[in-house]
Formats: structure tokens, C-alpha cells, sequence
């Protein structure tokens, strides 16, 4: 009867946590679309914001249909993809799986979509999506997650990624980085004879917004991923909080210091670097945030914070455009947080074969992403739908697919007197 | 001993779930602000705000004083009407459900006021506010949650509408759609003669986002409505999130792909489609989140999906202007999802008297809500005070009762230059 | 093993209900951002974005290095500061507080960073938030907050400040005022030859999205303070929520009604005041919402209300410039929370020896608060940094420090016709 009980209050706590962390992690896709709406130019502010609610509605069917089955069903023998649970066939307390994943699912999608802004044909971007939550997400949950996932059996120490720094992030930096690289700058992007301002971001509120939604919401990442709090899962979990704001913070702080003195003649203050080092040093520390010391941490986030610079650099140097920076802060922190999730951790870390257990989980990773990149933008490219026409890029596609502009906006001139700018 | 500790555990279950869904539910607050200062003219967006927060604060202290206990006060005998708990006197732990409804009330209130958008005169919002909050939503609640309802002792079946899509939803969306009748369209809405454009929202990113705060708060909003999660509770509670998920998007899906067909000449994607669908699909599965398999989230969705747009044109067709199409997502989805949770309930679901329980439960909240609209705004009309004066809305509330716009940009022309639009 | 299990139980519950609000209380970052980048003039929006994410990241750092030893180490005798705990070497659960507290230290920084808005020296800024976040509010909390604390050992009756409306809110707000006193008010603030409506916010719905998010973020500040759920601890927890709503909202109501009174003339609605009114309300019941009935709650909100509007004119008056009202909302409306805590607690209210506990607290908290704001802000005086050049000023913190304006809009103006605003 006593056990009874506990087994009830187990499940109980874990149900509580894991629902209300997935649907505070739902509102990152809010602070998602905050963001890529916020560093558009207004003239695509409305067709980003589609892409956002596209992939949240349309890749929830990818991932319910299929997807999930392919993550977390039985496994069909070697660790590579599961073969059950479809549709919602399964028993109702899976709901609560499903529900915690499924926003890990569309928030991977939603990451991606930021690379391929302001000139990707939406009918690519539809069939990416739908490939995107159907299998090539799920199949790298089902390696890294799913119990009986061959990079969990690696011999002799398993790969170690908590909260998907490599499953996730460093996935989601390959597919931005591939699709950028696939569908090409955005009009006048790297010209010298275009004033390159005009790639700034339209509305900086916006954008600032979005990174303090993220932020919260990954606070139920990370702590959500620990899957539960009962059995004396809060001590970690309280763990998991702490090393998240460090490394958040370390990695805005040394972004901020790095960039202010690059630009030291100029004396401007680069605000972009303090949020983009926040985000990088939030990615990195999903690899290790269970398993690090605090200093640990600290140096996640400075690391994460030089990764992103230096790939931000090295994107612009080889002239890949990528609006949001999702492959430097989702790839290259990412990378790099999956290294010091091995390097790091409390009980493996130091030990070569862990270190080598992270780099076979990237390798395959990478491997994975770029062939599915390929797979699926090449034909897209052969039938000339990955990009939109130029007409449309150059007048804004929220002129051109939706009807006019996001914005209709009537100011006062003089008081009483109202001019209508739209 | 130990069931004395059982039942204390299941109070800390219960309090703990019920008090951080209301939190989170308050924040929906937040979306429904920014879904109406985003879809209105940008010279009512202060208005609208106010009318926001007003509704808020003011009702408030109605529901407080008396609404609470016409809803949940012990019932007279008929289980029409509570009468005790008035003004707060009750025992501690009551604090708590109060604080749950009043997130129910308050966005009720809200809901209604997008419907009655940029023409209705404020005083008269006002008197509304105080009656909705004090007796209209107050006694529904009474009918259909409290345990001595008459609608839950409808024999031999109850009425079923577990997170309210007929006591919140069909409800609000009916006294929408009476306000927005009563008080005529806006000048130049319908007038073919004028450019309807000047009716679109002015801001599409605050409107998206809004959608995506109103999604998160909608989880804690359903699941909130198990009221607790002990002894068992967990399952249902998960079975409720992924039926909230489905039905959303399957909302979206659907009215995305009847917007994008009916649009094919002017190859236009439809973002509103996608973000009207997402809240009736929500909206929808209300009803019967607890109660249904999988599948019959998703059939809710695809219907509430198929509601609102037919419910759309309706309006259109017969000039009633409800600038948020609040009468469609919430009264037609609304109307929806209270018939599906009858028809597809896992144990009652499909016979034929407990359709016939839906059915009576929504002819009582229709017939409450347009007596109360009759009695609410026709007096308002009779007085003159129900329509601002025309002049009013021709220059925009802001200006007229707010001292000047709601924004004052300062933007550079060219880099160092500053022009002042305001 | 019955006991075991039961702590295990509370340890579980409290750290769930200990980490979820400080994952929503980390948003009213997100929410101080809004409110202040909407108030300001739009030439300063993103310099005023930076200072936030920037005192919440560099403010982590010095929390995390010495200010939680300050609060929370092992006090060194007479109350006065702590001195263990340093940099993150502590046992593994004490994350759960640290992170707890983080959210309050680095919220309190921000409030304060409003009344310094729009010309203060950005190098000031940085130097006041280290200080701020490693000792100044640390060892407020150690009076406070601290077992051993000297204002929890006052005889007879101890200090009563449950959610820091003397310890954040009073302390912030009297930053606040010495700030804005000290900087100075900005270039053509109170000179009537100078249009007074530029200073009014640039972006309303931005401000009131603000008090949304902060107000959501509120309740867990409130609740959370209660540090726990278990053993009972229910109960309260329900009280607290029922009473911040209640203050909140009296606020709101108290403030719209007076300041619609004083423009009665002019017949315009006062959409700050009820913002304003709303912050000043849930400022204020941080001090006694544990320990107040509701009524004390309701007459606490009404006086909150009247102290806000007190003393913004008396800011007028004395023409100390304090653009986000900072120490109107916070300072004032926390000193009356003080004050109300003490007089209306449950058990000690009334007696003489609590209003003169609340009294010393607050005496305390102002010269602590006096001190050190003279002893960071004259030598930066003195040194030349603390005021921004005028000509940065004038032509805004964005284009001089951060090369151009934060909004770049594409508005069409006739449809597919497309004008550069930017």
C-alpha cells in the first residue's frame, strides 16, 4: 500500500513538471517568431511570422502521424528508428511524452526557418517542415534519447547530450548553415555597392523581446529534459537552473567584451552580441547542465560566446547569409557545448573514450543533417522552387503573397491633425 | 496517520497545479492585449489597451464582491443562482479557486471587447464590464461547474463542456456577436466605396504574438480545469495537453488550406487563416479535451476550422462587423466543440440524449447571453452612449480621448540625420 | 522510512514550486524591457534594451561571486552580512535558492535602470550594477531575509516584509529617486518653452504588454516568497495569490479614478494611471499579502494607489526627472506596503511595537539606500560619467552608440507600391 503510494506521488511530481515545463517551453516558439520577425525587414515581417505558425501547425501532424514512432516506438534492433506508437495509438500517459517532445520538435524546426529568410520559396520551406518533424529529427532523438539508442550504447561510455546540445542545437546549426549555404545570399547581401544597413533588423524590440521569452522558456528546457523531479530529482534539477543562467550569462559577457573591443574605434556598444551570447551560451549548456560543476559552466558559456563569434565571422568570410545567425549560435555552440558536456562531466570527464563518445554523436549528427539537407533542398533547387523569384524578394513578400505590408501605421503630426503613412 | 498525509499531499498536488495554471492563465491577459491593439487601427490601439486592463481591474472587484458567489455560493435550491461567499468571506483555501475563475472571468470579459472594437463609446464598455463580471458569466458558471447545477443534473444525461467551450466560449462568442450588431459597423466597413484595407491590422507581429501567449496560457487554461492532478489525475491531465495540441493545429491545417483554395487566383497565403484557426481549433476542443480519443481532437479541429470560416462569411454576408472575429472563433467554434464533447464522449459519446444535453446546454447560454446583450446595451442605445460620436472615430480614440497616438517614432533617414514622423 | 519518505515529499514540492516560479519570474525581465523601451523616445530604445539584457548578465556574475555570500552565507555575528558561499561553492540544492534570488537581485536592477533612462553615461550604468548586485542589495537581503538577520531580530516583534516591498521595492525605488535626482533631468524636461508630449512613451502597446508580462512574473515573486508548498504551506499560498490580485487591481482602480477626476476638464481617459496604478498595487502587497485579510489587501491597493499619484507630482514639483516613474511605483507605493504589512498583519497588526519595526525597516532601507546611491554616483560625477554629452542626447543613445536607429520600417504606400521610411 505504502509503495502504492509512492509510485502514485512519483508519477504525480514527474507528470506536474513535465506538463507545465512543455508548455512553458510552448512560448518559445513565441519567442521565436519575436525574434526572426524582429530581424527581418518589415517588408517580410508577416511571411516569417506564417513560417513560424506553418511549422508549429503542420509539422504537429508530421510528428504525430509518424514522427514520434519513429523516436520513442520500440526499437526495430540496432538503436536506428522505432517502430510503433503510431498516430496516437499508444496509452494516455504517453500523451505527456508526446506533448514535452513534440516541443522540442517544432521549436527545432522553428530554428532552422530563420536561416532560409527573406528569399525561400514557401513551397520548399513547406516540404522541408514535413520532412523536417516527420524523420529527420525524430530518427537523431531515437539514436540519443530513446533508451535502446545506439549512441547510448556506445562502447564504453555513451554519448553524453542532457538536453539536446548536439541532438538539437549543433542538428538544427547544420540544417540553418547547409540551407543557407544551398539557397544563397539574400539580394545585395556581401555587395559592396549596397549599403549592407538595410540588413539590420527592422524592429529591435521586437527581437529583444524574443530573447527574454527564449530565455525563460529554456530554463523548462533544460529542467524538463531531467524528465521528472521525483526520486530525489530536485537536487539536480535545482543544478540544471543554476549552470543554465551561467552559461547564458557567461556567454552574453564575453560576446559583449569581445565585440566592444573589436569595435573599440568606432565606440559603439554592440547590443546583438549580448543577446546572441546569451542564446549561444543557453545552447551549449544543454549538453552538460546536469552533469557540470558551476565553473563548468562558466567556462560553457565563455566558450560558447568565442564559438559563435568566430563562425559568425567565418560565415561572413565565405559569404553565407544567415539572417539570424542560427548556425552560429545553434551549430557552433552547440558543438561546442557537447564537447564540454564530455570533457566536463562529473563522473566521465577528462576520460579520452567520453571525449571520443561526443565526437562520434557530433560526427553522426553532422553526417545525418548534411545528407538530409541535401536530400531534400537539392530537388527543390533542380525544380527551381527553392528560391522566390527576384520580383518578390526585392518588393518584400509580404507585398507580394499577403497583400500589403504588416504595418498600417497613422501618426499625428501636429496635435489633432492625423496623417495616414500607409 | 498516513491518510492524513495522503490527503495533505493531494492538496499540495492540487494547489500547486491549480495556482501556477491560473498564473500562467493570467498572462493570456497579455495575448488578448496584443491580438486587439494588433488587429485595430493604429489610432485606437490605446483605446483598446485600456478597455483591456479596464475589464481587468474593474472586473475585478465585481467578481470579487459578488460574482463569486452567484457562481460557486451555496446554490438556492434550483441550482440556478449561489448565494454565499460574498466579498471574500470564505475559508482560506476558497482564495484559490477564486483566483482560478477570476482568470476565467476576466478573459471572458476580454474576449467580448475585441467585438466591440474602435467605435463602442467607453462608458458604456464600462457598465458592460461590471454586469458581465458581477452576474452574466458569474451565474453560467453556476449552471454548468457548480456541483448543484441544473445543467449537470440534466437527466438521464449532464451536460458536458469540461474547460468551457459553450459557459466561456459559445458564450462569449454570442454577446460578441450581439455587441458588434447592436452597436452597427464601423463608418466605411461594407461601403464599397471605400477602401476596406484601412480595416486591416495595423501591426501583425503584436497580433501573432498574441496568438502564441494566448496557445501557452490555452494549456493551463484546459488542463487548469481538471482542477488538481492528485489521486490519478495525471493521465487525464496528459491526455488533455496532446488534445489541445492536436485540435489547434488541426484547426490552423484546415482553415490555412480552405483560405489558400479560395485565394488560389491571387496565389495570397493567408496568415490569418492560420493564426483564426489555431484559436478556434482551441477554442473547439474545450469541450471535451478530458473525454476523447485522439482522433476525435483531431475531428474537433478540422470542424471548428471549418466553423469559424463559415461563420466568417456569415457575418460578412449580413454586415455584422466584429473586428477580431470574436463571434466566429469563440461563438461558432465555441458551438462546435460543445456538440463533438457530446458526440465523440469516450462513455456517453453518441447517444442520442447526451447530444441532446449539448443541445440544451447551448440554447440556455444562448438565451442568457442575448437577453443579457438586449438588456445591457439596448438602454446604452436608447441613452446615446453606446457609439462614440462619429468624429471620434474618424480621428481615432487615441486622439480623441487619449491625448494623441500611441506611437511617436523617431527614425533616420540617413545615418546620423534624425527625422521626426511625430 | 514514513518520515523519510514524507521529507523527500516536501523537499520534492518545494524545490517544483521553488524553481517553476523562478523560471515565470525571470520573464519580468522580458516585462521590464517592454515597459521601459516602450516609454522611452524611440531614438533610445535600443540603448535602453542593452542596459537590461546588460544588468541582468554582468548582475549575474556579481550575485553569483559574492553577493549571495553577503545574503546568504553564515552570518558574521551581529545580523549584519553574510561571508560564506562563495562563487558557487556550495552544496547542490542551495542552486535551488541562488537561482531564486538571482530573479529578485537582477529584477531590482532593472527597475532601477527606468529612472536613469536617456542620458545617463552608460559607463556609470555598468559601475552601479556591479555594486548594486554584489553588495548593496545582497546585504538588504541579510537584514531582511537571513534567519540570523538584524531586522528579523528587532525586539519585541521583528521586521515584517514578506516579498520585499521595503527590501526590493522601497530599496529600488529610493535608487531610483537619488538617481534621477543626481543625473539630472534630461535636456528639456520641465522647460515650458519645449513641447512636453516628447517625452511621452513612443510605443504604448510595447509599455502595457510590459505590466501584462510583469504582472504574470508577480504573482510567482508573491507566491514564491513563501519558499514552499509543503507541510501546509497551501494554504497561504492560496491567500497570497487572492490578495496580489486584489491590491493590483484597487490600484489600478484608485489611480484611474482620481486621474480621470483631475482631467475631467480635458475628458480623456488616463490609460498610464491604470498601468501605473496596477504596478503600484502588486508593489505594495509584497509586504503583508501572507499575512493581511482580503480587506487589508483591498485598502492596501487603494493607498498604494494614492501614494503613487502623491508623489509623481511631487517628482513634478521638485522637477526631479524620473521617466518610467520608477520611484513613484516602487519607492512610494513600497514605503506604504511597509507601513500596511505591519499595521493590518493578522497576528501583530495594530500593536504600536509593529509599526515601529516596520518604521526602523524602513529607515534602515532608506539610509542604506542614500548612502550608497551618493557613494557610486558623485564620483562618477566627479569624474565626468555619470551624464551622457548632451549632443548623444539630443540626437539619441541609439544613433550615436549603436550606429542608427532600432526600427527600419518598409511602408507601402499605395498597394505594391513600397517607400523606404529608413
Amino acid at each position: 500500500k505504502m509503495a502504492e503510494q509512492e509510485e502514485l506521488n512519483a508519477a504525480t511530481f514527474d507528470t506536474l513538471f513535465i506538463i507545465l515545463s512543455a508548455i512553458i517551453i510552448s512560448f518559445m516558439q513565441g519567442g521565436l517568431a519575436l525574434l526572426e520577425a524582429g530581424m527581418v525587414a518589415s517588408k517580410n515581417v508577416q511571411h516569417i511570422l506564417m513560417k513560424n505558425l506553418f511549422d508549429v501547425c503542420f509539422g504537429t501532424i508530421a510528428f504525430w502521424l509518424v514522427g514520434y514512432a519513429f523516436a520513442f516506438g520500440d526499437d526495430t534492433g540496432i538503436g536506428f528508428i522505432g517502430m510503433s506508437e503510431f498516430a496516437g495509438i499508444w496509452p494516455d500517459i504517453v500523451n505527456r511524452d508526446w506533448f514535452f517532445l513534440w516541443t522540442f520538435c517544432t521549436v527545432t524546426a522553428s530554428i532552422i526557418s530563420g536561416a532560409l529568410a527573406e528569399r525561400t520559396d514557401f513551397r520548399a520551406y513547406a516540404w522541408f517542415v514535413l520532412v523536417e518533424c516527420a524523420i529527420v529529427f525524430p530518427v537523431l532523438l531515437h539514436w540519443g534519447w530513446h533508451p535502446d539508442g545506439w549512441l547510448l550504447h556506445l562502447d564504453p561510455i555513451s554519448y553524453k547530450d542532457f538536453a539536446g546540445a548536439g541532438l538539437v542545437h549543433f542538428h538544427s546549426g547544420t540544417m540553418a548553415f547547409m540551407g543557407a549555404w544551398l539557397v544563397g545570399p539574400r539580394l545585395g547581401r556581401f555587395d559592396p555597392a549596397v549599403d549592407q544597413s538595410r540588413f539590420k533588423p527592422h524592429n529591435v524590440p521586437l527581437y529583444i523581446l524574443g530573447v527574454f521569452a527564449l530565455w525563460m522558456g529554456w530554463y523548462s528546457f533544460n529542467t524538463g529534459s531531467n524528465f521528472g523531479i521525483s526520486r530525489g530529482g530536485y537536487e539536480v534539477v535545482s543544478v540544471i537552473a543554476a549552470n543554465t543562467t551561467l552559461s547564458g550569462t557567461l556567454g552574453a559577457v564575453t560576446c559583449f567584451v569581445i565585440e566592444s573591443y573589436l569595435n573599440r574605434k568606432e565606440l559603439t556598444y554592440d547590443l546583438e552580441a549580448l543577446a546572441n551570447g546569451v542564446l549561444s551560451g543557453l545552447v551549449a549548456i544543454c549538453g552538460g547542465c546536469n552533469s557540470m560543476y558551476p565553473w563548468g559552466a562558466v567556462l560553457t558559456g565563455i566558450g560558447a560566446g568565442i564559438s559563435f563569434i568566430l563562425f559568425k565571422y567565418l560565415c561572413f568570410w565565405i559569404k553565407v547569409d544567415d539572417p539570424l545567425g542560427a548556425s552560429a549560435v545553434h551549430g557552433a555552440a552547440g558543438f561546442w557545448g557537447v564537447f564540454m558536456a564530455g570533457l566536463l562531466n562529473k563522473e566521465t570527464g577528462g576520460m579520452p573514450m567520453q571525449v571520443a563518445a561526443q565526437f562520434i554523436g557530433l560526427a553522426s549528427v553532422l553526417a545525418w543533417s548534411v545528407c538530409w539537407s541535401l536530400a531534400i533542398w537539392l530537388p527543390c533547387k533542380w525544380m527551381g522552387i527553392m528560391r522566390c523569384p527576384p520580383e518578390e524578394e526585392e518588393i518584400g513578400q509580404d507585398v507580394h503573397l499577403h497583400g500589403g505590408s504588416g504595418y498600417r501605421y497613422h501618426m499625428d503630426a501636429l496635435p489633432g491633425e492625423v496623417i495616414e503613412t500607409c
